[in-house]
Order: C-alpha cells, then structure tokens, then sequence
C-alpha cells in the first residue's frame, strides 16, 4: 500500500523508530528535522510496500554509522547519504528504483526519506532488523543471502569510500574503521537488491508500524487514549507479537560506560503497583538486550525491551535514562523470520555475550503469569 | 635510460633499498622472492626513465600498506597489488602506463616490479620518498601537489576498497585505518599521474641508484672493493650527497617497542678505532630518525641514518640490530627536492616529535670535523 509521507508522519516515525529501537538506534531529533526540511522543500515523499518493487529493479538501503552523538556536532549537509548511493549505483551500473531503512531506529528510520526526497524515489516500508542493532551484519538481508557489498561510505568533508568485501562480517569490520577514520560516524549506502530479494528477505511494513506506534503514543499523550492498550492492539495486529507490559517503576540506577564503540550498562528498577516489592534489571549495549526479575531471565535479545515514560507515553533511549524516571518497560515478540535458527546464529543472547538459549517472550511470560 | 631487471638486479635492489630504507622500509626477503619468480615466468622487466614516460599517459604507483611483519606470515597470492592497480584504473577510465615505487625500503622498492611483470608494463626509475618513511602523505608527490586518490586498496583474501580523499592527510588517516581492519597489512595503489606529473614530483633514477649501491654491496661481500668508499663514489655521483662515515662501534643496547603501529626506540653503540671514547645513540621510529654524538645531534631527518655490518658491509634494518653487532653507521645527504621548506613540513624534524630545526648533515660534518 503506498503512502504520502507528510511533516507528521515523520514526527510519528521518529517516535514509533524509537519504540522499536528498543532503547538505540540513535536520537531521532536531528534526523527528522533533516526530513521535514526536504518534505517542505519537495512535498511528501512516496512510501511503497515491498510488493509494489518489481522484480528487476534495484533497491539500495542507506543509513548513517557510528556514534550518533557525533552526528549532532558534525551535522550532515544533507546530501552525504545521496552520494553514497550515488556510489553504489555507479559501482551496480544502475539507477536505483528505491531506497529503504536498514533498521528501524530514531535516526536511521528516518534518512533513506531525505535521500528519496532528493532523488524523487520512493522509500520501501520495511528494513533489515525489525529494531535496532549495533552491527551491520545483523540484518535479515544478511542472514537470507543478500551480498552487503558495493557498499558506498561518504562524510560531510566530502572524502569517500568504495567497499566490496567477500562477506558481510568483513563488510562490518571494515566499514567501521572506516567509520571511526572519517571522524567516528559517516553516511552508508549497502544491501543494494532487486524488488525479489526485498520481498524475499526484508522485514515487512516496519515504517508504517512505527508510523502507527508513533501516532498512537502522541494521541495517547494527548489524552486521546491509553498507550498501553494501543501499543498492544498495533503490535496484536501486526507481524510482532502482542506486547506485554513486563514491568513498572523507578528508576534507582543507571550504569553506563563507553567501550569498544559501544554503550555498554545496565539501568536497575525499583517495581510498584503490580511490581511492589520487585526489582528489574535491563542490561544494555547501545539496545536492551536482556531483562531480569530478580535474577529471573524475563527477556531476551532478539526479542524487544523498551522503556517509555510513564506519564506521556514517550520511548526512553539508553542514553536518555535517568535516576528518577518513573517508567514502563515493555516487551514486544520479535516477528518469526526474525527467529529462524538461522538467525539466532547471527542475533541470539550468545552473539551478545550472553551464555543462555533464547527463549520467545511470550512463553516466559505465560509461564510468569502461570506462576504468580 | 631503459634497463632490463632481471634476478640478479632484484638481489641488489633489495640490498640497495635497504640501506636507503634507513632501517626501514620491510624485511626485503618476500618482495625479492616474489619477483624473481614472475621473472622466471615472464622474463627481465623493463625499467624505464621518468623522461621516457609520455606526457599524458598514466602512471600508478603500487606498494604495499601495513605492518611488513604481518606480509610474512599472510604471504600474498601475488596479484593483489596488481589488482588495486586495476581498482584505480577501473575509476580513472584509463590504463597504466607504468607502475613505480612509493619509496625505497626493502619491500616496497621490489613490489611495483611483480605488477609490472604480471601486467607487462614497465616500472618508472623514481620514487616518491627517496628513502623509507612511515606514512603515505611523507611523498614528495604529495608535496608537490598529485591528489594520492583514488586509491585502490586489496587484501589476499579479495576484500577491496576504492577511496577517494579530499586530501592526502586524510588518505593516510583513513587507508591505515583499512590497512588494520583488512589483517594488518594490504596491497595498495595510489597517486596516478601524467608522465609531466611524474617528471615534475618524482624522486628520479632512485631505484636504479638502489641496484648500484647493492650490486657494490655484494661485490665488497666477495671482497671485490672497499665498500664505504663504493658508497661514497656512487652517492656522490648521484642527486643525494657523498656519504660520510658517522660512527664505528659496538651496538652496545637496543631499546624497541611497538606503539601506535609504530616500532620506536634506539640504538647505543660503543665507538672504537677513532671512535674510542665516543657513544653514538641513534633514535628510530620505524627508520633512522635522529643520530647523537655524546648529545650532540649529527645527523638528523630526512638525511638519511643507515647502519651496515661492519665485516660484510650489508645494511642492518631496526628490526634487525642486535646486541654485540660490530657497525658503520653513515649518513647520506638527501636530494635538494627532499629538503625544499614545503617538504621540511612534511617530514622535517618536527613532524616526527623533534623539537630541533633541520640542519644538513653535510653541514653538521663540516663543523664537527673542523672542531675535531
């Protein structure tokens, strides 16, 4: 189903990415202003489903990498992730049909629509995660066969990159150096494939889930309805699971510490309500990966952990958490070609350091509910 | 003046290279190896003249970018520097002329001749370095204003990447960065330019000079000649200036450690003969850098600092220096292009952490011999 994407839209996106970024992904702020600019220069821009792709025609995902906190102090001129397109389309020998996201996340939900804006393309509703990620090879476009590589890396000084690597485990080793060398973040184009490999391996109809999400999250802080109950009912309705509501308080400590290139910690939650008396640990690494009750495994990576605020709804980052926040963590069963076992191999809790078997988040939690 | 390479000409490249390489530059065993045996297949190599390059052809330079230690035990398939070649000619929509080295030393003086071999082009008698230094942006090409990028970069695995930089500072920052993520060490091509180019910003007749003082080398090995006086007969028949005895002595201490992709530290040698008395302390990163008479400073970069076995005359790389070794330590007046202000920026004393101004070796010799 093709949609007009407007100024609202995006500002529903940026908050619905940021729902699904399970806590990373990046800030959404700079990227939807970047979007909102190119809509009023250009109009909305065209978003298609992956079934409106034709077979032949190429579709080429952009994003940006590394450090969102960089972004914001080297801000983008706004044509780098054009360019590195432009790269892989003259390495391809072909104009690109369309691009898409490659993770829904605040930031990079959002920059394949300045890219489409600029080019007069549409942008494909789905991505490669179904969430955010930290690594490049953490892609449903991966893990189905899909060759990363031409990729196209390009900063806002204007130098750039051509890579072709034999893997897309290389692809993200080098790619991130690279990254780091141009000044710790810069703009990607990669996972360039036809309308058949979009529809065979791409998570579909992510964005208008954000989109959804998003706007349910506004209105509900509007007072229009509860935000529980609507998130609820969309993900019920859609290729997630029904999210649960696995736990509320707050927050009495965050531990986070910058290693590797990531955000590494854990944010500790005193339970009231329904939760009095409990504590829930969420550890993290740039997403949330893992949630516990005392010391009882709740969630688990690839399955999704979020926070929101409370009061108004709003998705909370693991940069933005807070001593203090009176939360909501809830949790959203990850969709099925997410969970293959190929898959697991690629995101499952080992993959993260993590020595324990995935275990789907509904069956925990019916398990919980049994108990208590 | 067209000379033909053959087997024996490479043996004495890679000795001659290595004592322009000032210590630095590679062990030149797997770059000899290699080309011998592409002239076993393909026969002699064409060396030619930078005059005998056309105007507006194209020349490549190719070498290889990394830790030379990591070379050896990753031992090339032998087409890798060829093939970064290709990747620059791929993007310049033209083909190469010739190749040429980047700089004398020990493995990159003799990688440009296996590309010329497999490609059937010839190999330019110049460099950009006139010696060995660590990074890519230390080339008079870059000084003299040739644009380092596109550049080709190629790992023995077949990973690949084409990068184009706004400038060569940034070429050296973000290729080592890659040269790291692709296993330490990469095949390289990079600073195409016109035969006028190449006339105008080369280092010229720098390799067949290196086959000179190695073919003198070797015959003082057979005992032939007098090997400190070949040197200096050949050096003072060529664009550098006549070589001078700096020191003899006993290579008393060896302080090395790896930091930052670098090898630093020094040597300490105990003088004898005239020397009697004297201690001779010479600082490297990599190469030679700086060499000190009882503190006072006798010869300094980019002159060059080489050490030779004082029984068989051949050079001694940092890597090599040993705790007992007997040594003739000379210094080399570098060639006028080398010593311009412009390139005293790029590789004058500062550049490599000295806070001293550059004085010419000759110069220093002069003084301290009158006060001798």
């Amino acid at each position: 189903m093709t949609m007009w994407i407007g100024e609202q839209e995006i500002e529903d996106l940026a908050i619905g990415a940021a729902l699904l970024g399970t806590g990373g992904g990046g800030d959404p702020y700079l990227g939807k202003l970047m979007v909102q600019k190119a809509i009023r220069k250009n109009g909305p821009i065209k978003m298609i489903d992956p079934t409106e792709v034709p077979d032949d025609e190429l579709v080429i995902p952009t994003a940006m990498m590394g450090a969102p906190t960089i972004m914001v102090e080297k801000i983008p001129n706004g044509d780098e992730s054009l360019k590195s397109l432009q790269l892989v389309e003259e390495q391809l020998g072909k104009k690109a049909y369309a691009t898409m996201p490659i993770e829904c996340g605040g930031l990079n939900s959002t920059i394949p629509f300045v890219v489409a804006s600029e080019l007069g393309i549409p942008v494909v509703d789905g991505d490669g995660m179904g969430r955010a990620f930290p690594e490049l090879n953490m892609e449903t476009f991966n893990i189905y066969g899909v060759n990363g590589t031409p990729m196209g890396l390009y900063n806002e000084r204007g130098d750039k990159c051509l890579l072709t690597t034999l893997d897309n485990k290389m692809l993200e080793h080098i790619s991130r150096g690279i990254a780091i060398r141009m000044g710790g973040a810069c703009h990607i184009a990669l996972y360039g494939m036809s309308g058949t490999d979009v529809r065979r391996t791409a998570i579909p109809n992510t964005i208008s889930l954000c989109i959804k999400l998003g706007r349910a999250i506004r209105q509900a802080g509007e007072g229009k309805q509860d935000v529980i109950k609507a998130i609820e009912h969309i993900t019920e309705n859609s290729i997630y699971g029904k999210s649960v509501v696995l736990f509320q308080g707050k927050v009495v400590d965050v531990e986070r510490r910058s290693t590797d290139g990531f955000v590494r910690g854990k944010a500790i939650v005193e339970g009231f309500d329904n939760f009095e008396g409990e504590e829930l640990v969420v550890e993290f690494q740039n997403e949330n990966l893992v949630a516990k009750v005392d010391d009882h495994t709740i969630a688990i990576v690839p399955d999704l952990i979020s926070f929101l605020d409370l009061e108004t709804g709003s998705p909370i980052t693991t940069e933005g958490l807070r001593y203090g926040f009176r939360v909501t963590c809830i949790g959203i069963p990850t969709p099925d070609i997410m969970r293959s076992e190929k898959a697991l191999q690629v995101w499952g809790p080992r993959d993260f350091g993590y020595d324990m078997e995935y275990q789907k988040i509904e069956e925990i939690y019916d398990t919980r509910r049994e108990k208590v």
